[in-house]
């Protein structure tokens, strides 16, 4: 597919839908390219959501099972949004999706249109004539924010998405003459396998209303989807079919239970409904979700889409794109501004509401919760999002990203073990990847000045951090590290707990609480403890003190670390840069290292089998394409070649963020990615989340401006800046000379203007004053 | 076993539990003994529970599974309550019980004391070492109202079991120096399959506190079953097993979970709880149910419990118990008080409160209700109870009844058909048996002055009979009956809804509707068109008009009847007896019918193999044991010679009812066969539900006493009533000679003194007057 071709998705704005008298220039959603990323790693999906909604409705490519009998199927990771670019059928239009994640779940309540014989089973990419799945082809396909549309060749159904926070809207135009069905799939999902559907129901309410729920054991253990669903006219017949017999049926044997009978229940369920193909060639169909109750799911039917077109629906989620993109401006090439506005619209679909109108949630204790004096998020990808998308959402988003700091206060309060989320998923705590990162959304968002109860908030840090049931968490508090004897990931494990500990130290000291300041202090050192001096690397270290003989630092599984090698994962102590240079023989050695890195020649066999990382996401032995290494371009600012930092920068988003399908060079991870590129375009970046700086790096285009929450706007220049161009000869802050290599928080929040003066050969000597370096907690070099 | 020893049980009082100052005349649950009908047909339950209580604590005694992979495993029927007395092993002690049902569900949360290996299979009768479940002698079992008790004689340990409304409380006391353990099977319960559980969790919020709840899909479809746990004592460690293998097991595969682990859940868990020996012998654990969610549960456990000992509240529930069968008193010899009692405590269990403290209930929609005014209830069996026992709490417990009937109202409003409960059970519509009979309770409170919108329930009542998802009633209103051709029990099915719609003419009638009743008179009619004239039977008839060729009468299945022969059904026309009678050849040929029923020798081939029927529940061809017959001894009122009345009843009740664990001549279906007996004791019964009238039998005791809820007092005297007295020779009410076969409600409401002269041969010439005869809809005989 041609750079062309692609180049009309970005900027294709669906006009029709829109007031002729729309602002073009405030039409920031035009720029917005969903289909970036959704072929090979990126892992998002090209549907429509609004802005942090619970609803992303999207068409689904494939259904590979997760496992037949507890045999993994292979591919299912391409599959974690359900659409694969390279696909030519589309099974249905599902409503739940994970944005740009490794690991999935979720694709609830697939709707698909249909005409002629019925067909309930999906069928197969290889025979999609043997189910209800039908051919498409891009070229009819269209994508915007809030927007999705596509012609389904086999039956010829036009098929339209949009959708608010909590309700997907799908429109098909039938074919005149041809009968119309749609089917309602409650056994489909993401990563699904045999038993994920615990339970389902589905009720006629009246001719053009549903309710039911479907309750599945997936990553998220316990997920409830309840739903209402109306159509805009009444179906003709109904019926459904169960995919497996039932165990028991009892008095309901008494009923024809399979047609036009308005209670049903199984585990198995695939309905239909048809509909009078005389009254209109389009089918309105509005499906909204709850958590909490199929009431829930009316009140939330009837708040976000009573009395409203398909039309009116998507031009609103448009406008609602429209004011949450419009946080920042900028001037840029076409391919640049598509870049930005894509990634800034994927920082903002996950994390994702999980309330409903009436405020009441689904905790993660399974009971109902009334979110009083919050508004109620899930979806915290917490690994990954704590650097970039978290701080990203505090600044540009501080009211959203308070509200997500108290939804996580509350699953501390709510979940069994008392932690803080590790990975939030639909009011489940998935457990995915490592570390307590949550201790550093809170800790960031402290220090930078939220407005919640601290001590409240400090508290549950405490206790994720003391959890004695989180893997090796009680033998790093005796021992200093997480022993390889019992655990798989130790040195990361060490390196991130200590890291994470270092920023309760650092909202504890802000907070004034000493004793916990004083405690944590001491463990965010405790990297050290994990640093084999004799090599130089971090790495694993068992029980009796010893390290792991022969390390390869290069591999990234299977020597101690998770999703990183030791050549990256070494880096990991940004909250004591100083010291991490100690631990690997001083600064030069450090820069040895860090050098070697963006330049070395990393052998394929090291990532050839690996799904986590391609070619496209290395630039040297770095890898951009997991979030381990997110900061480390940064590191150079603590040394004598802070000028680095420019240079690399520029490769590195150049390479990793294209419009293209293929265009990111990793998974999104729920806007991680994203925030990172956002960052790094505007020219500073939170390395060390839990401090109030951010690292200068280089912008990535001559202007942009941030309209901050409070009014306040920040506004970067760089006019001559370039590929070439890319270093930072001198930096101005309200007019005024700057020498650090940071900024903080307070500064931003003020609104300033930041210039820079940009050139095609580094200053070499700016920012080497130790007055001038960020943050570091000892400064031992 | 002796009746000797027998009547131990029904006199031993937990007198160690009770004050010193009891007074033993107002101590009724001294008289109750709940082991009647724990052998054989009677389907009740020895356990604990407080009247009207959602927790039956009850030992299980067989886990014999419905079915194997769809194959029925033959004797579930017998363990429709979990117990058998003949059996000599206890699987465990289960929380919720149907009383006296002909099919079952439930035995959730099963608990079972445990000493030195671990075991966490129940085992089997042959070989109970194989498992937890343990031998028991009935020589140390006790069981009163409010309390059980047995020695687990493989262990030596004693359990006690109490209960208040929603929780029950087990007191477990070890041997000295031997293990403690408590073993929860989440798995067990009754009418078992593989697949019936569909999602369980079980968390540890402290020490001494668990929290949880599983979904079953049994016969009530989607039953909730939440729970809080507390122990008096510290666990000193836990674990559980899950008996089949999960399908997928994510990120939790980072845990030990299965030791020690508080967040626990699966489709098939079965836990373990050990306990320190040394810290005392005794431990007792409350448990908590809610339909709603766990912090139901503990509104439910500290509300009910908190503060309370084991004792408290044993004898709390005793004086509950006390309370409610104060309601009667009577004189008569040990076994009568101990059958009456017990009876009273029979239609005392179920229905059952479904609702939490707090107010909050589960509907049948599934979503959470708040009952706020009204007490919402569960477990109507209501082809069964419309007969006697709603009547009867109408009489003795109008405000449990008018909230029942609030229950049901709320439950159509809810339900996806629009009906009426057919057979309410823990929130779910069970179908089981036929007709429309929640009408008729309905109608019976109505007529009887009930305080309710009366409007909106006889809504509720035409939305059931008109509702044309139910068996046959859209030919039925067609028609005028059910047809054979689609409907396997087509002539009982007319008789039942003909009848059901006389009560809804009736209760128009008295609301002033004049259009409904005009309809509902109609089909109030409808019986006769299900009568073959040619025989003189009830007969189901097919689509082109005519009847089955070669009915059998005598045959109960395959008929088109359900459970009761045509001998049996053909009577069941109480709205009009003397229409009935023409349809029979005239009040000579129905008379002779009604004579012969009681004296025929029903030949053994129409009971051998069914197992509703035996022996036992047989006076000639008269079937007692199901519930087609009960109004049947009463019908002699409309004829000739209605001293026969008098006649059959005494042999009823003393074949029927007797102090025995086989004492019940049938399944006592919630209440309905005690239901009948304490009214057929009383010398009344409601043969027509739906009028204010009582006929007239006989009492069988001396002297009996109802002390009304608005506190007018009932008194039934019979000073020469005995076996040879059966026959009524005159009636005065209030010092006033009496004439009528009947009384009606508001006599009995305002208080009275009804006066039998007894003797031993009748008085043929009571009752014959036309005027003192009991409601007939027509006159023509």
């Amino acid at each position: 597919m041609s750079m062309k071709k692609l180049f009309l998705f970005a900027t294709f704005v669906t006009l029709s839908l829109l007031s002729a008298k729309a602002d073009q220039i405030n039409d920031k959603a035009s720029y917005v390219n969903p289909m970036i990323g959704t072929e090979g790693m990126g892992h998002t999906f090209p549907g429509a959501c609004a802005p942090f909604g619970i609803v992303q409705l999207s068409p689904d490519t494939d259904t590979i099972p997760h496992n037949i009998n507890g045999v993994y199927q292979g591919k299912v990771y391409e599959y974690c949004a359900g659409y694969q670019y390279t696909d030519n059928t589309i099974v249905g239009f599902s409503h739940t999706h994970l944005s740009g994640t490794g690991h999935s779940d979720l694709g609830d309540l697939l709707i698909m249109p249909q005409t002629g014989a019925l067909q309930l089973n999906p069928g197969t990419k290889e025979n999609p004539d043997g189910g209800y799945r039908q051919r498409f082809s891009h070229d009819t396909e269209k994508a915007s924010p809030g927007y999705y549309s596509v012609v389904l060749e086999d039956t010829g159904v036009k098929a339209q998405l949009t959708a608010t926070q909590r309700v997907g809207v799908h429109k098909y135009t039938y074919p005149e003459g041809k009968d119309q069905r749609i089917i309602l799939d409650l056994l489909h999902g993401l990563y699904n396998y045999d038993g994920k559907v615990l339970w389902s129901t589905l009720r006629v309410e009246n001719d053009t209303l549903l309710t039911g729920y479907r309750i599945t054991d997936g990553w998220a253990r316990t997920n409830y989807t309840y739903f209402a669903i109306s159509f805009s006219k009444p179906m003709s017949s109904y019926g459904y079919q169960d995919r497996k017999p039932e165990n028991y049926v009892g008095f309901w044997r008494k009923f024809d239970r399979y047609h036009n009978f308005p209670d049903m229940a199984g585990r198995s369920m695939v309905a239909y409904f048809n509909f009078d193909k005389n009254q209109s060639s389009d089918l309105v169909v509005k499906v909204a979700l709850s958590a909490v109750s199929t009431e829930g799911a009316l009140k939330n039917l009837q708040y976000e889409t009573s009395g409203k077109s398909f039309e009116n629906i998507c031009q609103e989620t448009r406008q609602a794109w429209n004011r949450e993109l419009s946080v920042i401006d900028c001037k840029g090439t076409d391919d640049q501004l598509a870049m930005l506005y894509t990634s800034l619209y994927h920082t903002m679909i996950n994390p994702s509401i999980y309330m409903d109108v009436d405020r009441q949630y689904r905790g993660v204790d399974g009971n109902i919760h009334i979110a009083n004096d919050f508004d109620n998020y899930t979806v915290f990808s917490v690994w990954d999002t704590y650097r970039a998308e978290h701080p990203l959402l505090g600044l540009l988003k501080p009211s959203r990203n308070t509200n997500m700091v108290k939804s996580m206060i509350h699953h501390q309060q709510q979940q069994a073990l008392g932690m803080l989320p590790v990975w939030s998923l639909m009011g489940n705590e998935g457990w995915c990847m490592t570390g307590y990162h949550a201790v550093t959304v809170l800790a960031d968002a402290i220090v930078k000045g939220i407005d919640i109860n601290k001590d409240e908030a400090l508290k549950a840090m405490v206790q994720t951090a003391t959890n004695i049931y989180f893997p090796s968490v009680k033998d790093y508090m005796r021992l200093g590290y997480a022993p390889y004897d019992t655990d798989d990931t130790a040195a990361s494990n060490t390196l991130e707990y200590s890291f994470d500990d270092w920023t309760i130290y650092a909202a504890a000291k802000a907070i004034g609480n000493e004793q916990v300041a004083l405690e944590f202090q001491k463990r965010a050192l405790y990297y050290r403890n994990t640093f084999d001096n004799t090599i130089g690397f971090a790495s694993p270290r068992y029980l009796n003190g010893e390290f792991k003989k022969e390390l390869d630092p290069y591999q990234t599984y299977g020597e101690g670390f998770i999703e990183g090698n030791s050549w990256n994962f070494s880096f990991h102590a940004p909250q004591d840069v100083y010291g991490l240079m100690q631990c690997m023989g001083g600064e030069q050695a450090f820069l040895d290292k860090l050098n070697r890195l963006f330049v070395m020649d990393l052998p394929e066999k090291y990532y050839a089998d690996n799904e986590d990382i391609t070619a496209d996401c290395l630039v040297g032995g770095y890898v951009h394409g997991n979030e381990p290494s997110h900061h480390v371009p940064y590191l150079y600012a603590w040394t004598s070649t802070p000028w680095k930092t420019q240079e690399w920068l520029r490769t590195i988003l150049n390479k990793m963020y294209r419009n293209h399908i293929r265009g990111l060079g990793g998974n999104d991870d729920c806007g991680q990615m994203s925030a990172w590129y956002i960052f790094s375009t505007l020219g500073f970046y939170p390395v060390t989340p839990g401090s109030d700086q951010y690292v200068l790096g280089a912008p990535y285009m001559p202007e942009m401006k941030i309209t901050l929450e409070n009014g306040n706007v920040v506004e970067i220049k760089a006019p001559n800046v370039s590929d070439k161009n890319r270093y930072v000869q001198r930096v101005r802050i309200n007019g005024k000379p700057y020498s650090k290599l940071y900024i903080t928080h307070d500064q931003l929040v003020e609104g300033c203007v930041i210039e820079f003066d940009m050139g095609s050969s580094p200053n070499k000597k700016r920012g080497l004053a130790l007055s001038d370096k960020p943050y570091s907690l000892t400064q031992g070099r």
